[in-house]
């Protein structure tokens, strides 16, 4: 199988289960018991929370969660119910994940005020309508580091500079961007940061999310007062330590996805531009994720586009996995301003640092062939399947 | 190392963990892709569903989560949003986990009534107490199974019986029992039960809540909708696994806890009872888990009795995990009547399938000779030390 669904999830690395094994067999202690066995498993947390912050450079509290949709969760619902004295008013972008805007619809619904910032065709939020946005009510920003479907990059040091200035805590769900693109959290001045184990080659079920200064955030889930009482619930050793090591290795790849990586995702966009008629790149020509790529084959049915790639062993996707089964057209395409025959015709191809440059000739391949197949069934096949 | 501290968490069984082994390593796919790698997740999840309905014999809905106390914040929270215009009355026990004791008191500061029920000497609930504490406001009855830290099982038939004639939606967080003793869900008109895959020889990070009504639940953390629009977030399909295993294999073993466990608990509390003056068992004599001993040595201070444990390499508790770091006072015992002297001095032993004769022989031997030498050092020294 040619596995191009790596935004979805990563594969674990075999070092990072060598590490989880332990804490599954005989480390299998509570982290809140005081025994050996207990304090055993807390001291792996420990070293887990110290990698992650040396993966992001930060010096904040690193707060473990089932995954980013918790802490995504955490970051605004827990950020927008401790400051509701100071204000109601949230900013974000039409982008973001559903993780991020679930929680902000929720918000509104309990009467909060939202401002879902416009994309330009790229995908990029606009610095200035962050700036007229905000208000004296405003209590949080919370914008993707970069985005899930389309990989455009968006301008993080000038939002925070925007968020500074007008001293706005700033959030940012970067799920997509740590372990592909440096992240410092430090430099960029962020105040609070999603990440999630299995986007960088960890497992599934955890995630964190990491506050740099001192904000106070309302816990979502209450009960024993783990993870410094924001957190409640016995904590997943073994994930975490996975994730910890995740983060460790993230950091040493790198550089991989900026070479290695990068070159074949840019060996298959210039192929597939070049030798498929009517297709087009989606999201930032140049501010995008190194592992990203993301078509319209206008004419096709993404869908249909996704079956036939799986048929022929290439996991492949439409966009985020989460709305796949929903089938739902993907938000951030309309924001992007896409037609509805573009958003149709989408694929989102998203590489990993195990893709070969065989597996990436191979799916130019078959792309090119089932594109030209599903032309021909297609209702714009007059305008498209001629040329082909 | 003799881990007798079984409530707080167990080992992973090998079967279990040989079963969670395929979704750690080839098996990764996000269970919402829809190409073949995520149909295989997908399927796994609905296996661990299956597994899990079986255990408890429910015909209702299985919403994974990251542990129990996700899944009794989304019952008792949940539950309490979506019944809002209904009413504003909760009614819980005073003897509850955490994980329930404080979603009722966060609802209690957003303007909700919670009653908690007091208990007996034994820890055991008052039926008639919860028969007129209901009134035409009451929106959840929510009382736990079996108690975390002295073991009590609740009269649960008894109280499914009140909130039926009344119609009361009924929450039980079964952590403790289920896996222990037979919980069938349908038989005892259970409405939302809680379940722990780590309390039952699985994995820690994951946990369900399981929905045997048609009722509506107010999601907590919302995002891409997956659990059915009740739980979002990416599924911890190892997590998943390890628990559908788990609860296979706990089926097969309840008739180990009520014959092999019980009689070493047994031969535990006896031995204690008979050997160590001062002594007494807490929680109810009969209506307890079967692998349950907590008890009371008079005269010697619990921390100081499980660090000198540890050094013996006897893993022990005082109370809960949760709530040992924060050196609070267990409320249980408080709400059971027990005097500070009796609180001071508890220790709860709790067994599992792994323990052998041996080991609770041992443990007898050791507990002896240690609560002689720290008697020698407390401050009721001529009191008890004399005797001993």
């Amino acid at each position: 199988m040619i596995y191009l669904d790596n935004a979805a999830t990563t594969p674990l690395l075999d070092e990072v289960l060598n590490e989880m094994l332990p804490y599954l067999k005989e480390n299998y202690g509570n982290p809140s018991s005081i025994h050996k066995l207990g304090r055993q498993a807390n001291n792996a947390l420990e070293l887990a929370r110290k990698r992650i912050t040396r993966l992001i450079n930060s010096q904040g509290k690193v707060v473990f969660t089932s995954g980013a949709t918790e802490a995504n969760n955490l970051a605004v619902k827990g950020l927008a119910y401790s400051m509701h004295d100071k204000g109601d008013h949230i900013i974000t972008s039409s982008v973001e994940h559903e993780a991020v805007l679930e929680p902000c619809r929720k918000l509104e619904s309990e009467g909060f005020k939202v401002t879902y910032l416009p994309v330009d065709r790229h995908g990029m939020v606009d610095l200035d309508a962050l700036e007229h946005s905000i208000d004296e009510k405003t209590i949080l920003v919370s914008i993707m580091f970069a985005n899930n479907e389309v990989g455009t990059i968006q301008p993080i040091k000038g939002i925070t500079k925007i968020t500074h200035k007008h001293n706005v805590p700033f959030h940012t769900d970067a799920v997509q961007a740590v372990g592909k693109i440096p992240v410092d959290v430090k430099e960029l001045g962020i105040d609070l940061i999603t990440l999630s184990a299995h986007k960088m080659y960890g497992p599934k079920g955890v995630g964190a999310l990491c506050i740099s200064s001192g904000l106070k955030i309302e816990p979502i889930l209450h009960g024993g007062g783990q993870e410094d009482e924001i957190r409640s619930g016995t904590q997943n050793v073994a994930g975490i330590v996975g994730m910890g090591k995740a983060a460790e290795v993230a950091l040493q790849k790198i550089d991989a996805y900026s070479s290695q990586v990068k070159n074949l995702r840019d060996l298959l966009v210039g192929s597939v531009l070049k030798d498929i008629m009517h297709s087009k790149l989606n999201g930032h020509p140049t501010e995008r994720l190194p592992n990203n790529a993301h078509f319209t084959f206008l004419g096709v049915n993404g869908e249909d586009l996704i079956i036939k790639l799986d048929e022929n062993g290439i996991a492949a996707s439409t966009g985020s996995a989460c709305s796949v089964q929903k089938q739902k057209a993907s938000h951030v395409l309309k924001a992007m301003g896409l037609s509805h025959e573009e958003i149709t015709g989408s694929l989102r191809l998203t590489l990993g640092i195990q893709n070969t440059t065989q597996e990436v000739e191979q799916t130019i391949t078959n792309l090119n062939k089932i594109v030209r197949e599903l032309r021909k069934f297609s209702p714009y096949k007059l305008k498209y399947a001629m040329n082909q």
